[in-house]
């Protein structure tokens, strides 16, 4: 059973090829929220996601001779991003297989990195699919989005770091797509009194489903502003890690996400996508179980494209 | 003769009081410059700028009596909103003279934090006028912008935070409206080899002008986007101390000033406004004498308005 050691050692193997991003609070947020929240800036991070964390790990981990056929991934963005990133630190191919409806700066973004990408429908099964098939005729190593133990231990340094840097928290909110970034940080909480909840954007509540199911369930995810946080279903190895120590869920609208975004911009200064914000935009509603006093919050990215940014902007102005 | 042991002080003074704020790097920015831009973030500061910790230091200087007559202060808008928080923190009134032409979310935040503001004319010297005039009738303590040791060395401490935290620089970008932040990098720097280099809009370099001159110059500051950096003349202090360290001078363009806004958004994700973007626009340029390897970049502030924010995106997105 994997725990808090096996994201110490990832920790320790990533050293310098993550950034250590820094923990900001923002004294408007604390009124509204009615508590300390801690902010770790993952918006920050080498290729502008947490998904540098876990790539890294885990393309480090692999033996060079394997690493030597290439790597081969499927992502709708961010994750993309991170191996073709780490696919460039190590010297290897990589292909990427991303959805047609990707956002065009997260495409560029994987292709400026010298990755080569390919457009494969619109959901995760597809686009597994195609890695799985290229895989298998080019001997290329997939680097799995999410459920993989080496990618869990890589993202819940995130969660490490952020202990490490604000001291022990009451709770501590995450944005939940595959469930990659939740499970690193229940290892990284395991010994720790933090309640551990997920959030997820309304309609796209895979983990949610799951946890109250007790089983994985399989969702039709609807269409949400937070493009990285719809896949159909969650990872087994993060559903059951998530199902051990997950405290509860909690689901966010569109108008939510648009706020928070504009919030973190105008108050905190940081640009963050729409799924890098859900988790904010649960705690400024101030209503945690249990009142907790110190809550981290995990802003995982901050990929989104200028004309998403100033739609945003021209609502608030609007408003 | 003021010098780093001045700031060293004012750190020690200040403790809490300010956020020692983040540095970041960049890979993008590195690449464009060819060197090492090691981004201090000020805009990340309590009030969204440095001037917190000058306006913290001067008013928490003051003794108790006197500062139970109240403080007054004159500014385009950061120092104001600086001074207003260190009123509420010192549990003081604060009146504060504004330009009629600052903009409205500088105005409404110094409102927000409780001071009272009254707008008088565009020009420092008239502004200074009515705050003198104030202060000569009420007995309030005047918080000057720039032109004061215990502001002076309080800005320095953005500096001494980022030696600390980035290890020895080359060189050191700094923009400079009044000279506060310049002279207070210029005492922090005192000691080291540290080549401390002046920006300025275009149009608005007194500092620049004053420096070739060997005296202070007044100048008929042009319109520019950076509406923190434009004033008619830089202080006495701040001069002769700048006078006896810089090694050189810059001036920027509005279209560099919002260049360097929008890759500040898009690629460091931080929200900087135009006068905070100032040194990384010359950084951006890979032009400093010298080529130095390890530069620092001081990001002043970030209190911008949605809809300038707005516009610079759609410029982007025409372009």
């Amino acid at each position: 059973v994997p725990g808090r050691a096996e994201v110490e050692a990832a920790s320790a193997r990533l050293g310098e090829l993550v950034v250590r991003t820094p923990v900001i609070d923002c004294p408007a947020f604390d009124a509204r929220a009615g508590a300390s929240l801690l902010l770790k800036c993952e918006n920050l991070q080498r290729g502008g996601a947490f998904k540098a964390r876990g790539a890294q790990h885990a393309v480090g981990r692999l033996v060079p001779g394997v690493r030597a056929r290439g790597i081969v991934t499927y992502s709708s963005g961010n994750h993309a991003q991170a191996v073709a990133l780490a696919a460039r630190r190590f010297g290897c191919r990589a292909d990427v297989f991303m959805p047609v409806d990707a956002p065009a700066i997260k495409r560029e973004a994987v292709e400026r990195l010298g990755a080569r990408v390919e457009l494969v429908g619109t959901t995760s099964t597809e686009r597994r699919a195609a890695a799985c098939a290229f895989a298998a005729r080019t001997g290329a190593a997939i680097i799995e989005p999410f459920d993989d133990p080496d990618i869990i231990a890589g993202q819940g340094t995130a969660t490490l770091e952020l202990l490490e840097q604000a001291g022990p928290l009451d709770a501590l909110l995450v944005p939940v797509g595959g469930g990659g970034l939740v499970a690193g940080a229940c290892l990284a909480c395991e010994g720790t009194s933090t309640a551990v909840y997920t959030v997820e954007p309304a309609g796209c509540d895979a983990m949610a489903r799951s946890l109250a199911a007790g089983r994985r369930v399989v969702v039709d995810p609807g269409p949400t502003l937070a493009d990285g946080l719809k896949p159909s279903q969650v990872g087994e190895r993060n559903f059951e890690i998530a199902r051990a120590r997950v405290a509860g869920s909690f689901t966010v609208t569109d108008d939510e996400l648009a706020g928070a975004m504009l919030a973190l911009l105008l108050d905190a200064k940081l640009l963050v996508e729409p799924s890098g914000a859900a988790a904010l935009a649960v705690a400024l509603r101030g209503e945690l179980p249990g009142s907790p006093q110190r809550v981290g919050v995990i802003l995982s990215g901050g990929n989104v494209a200028p004309e998403r940014v100033g739609g945003v902007l021209a609502a608030a102005h609007r408003a």
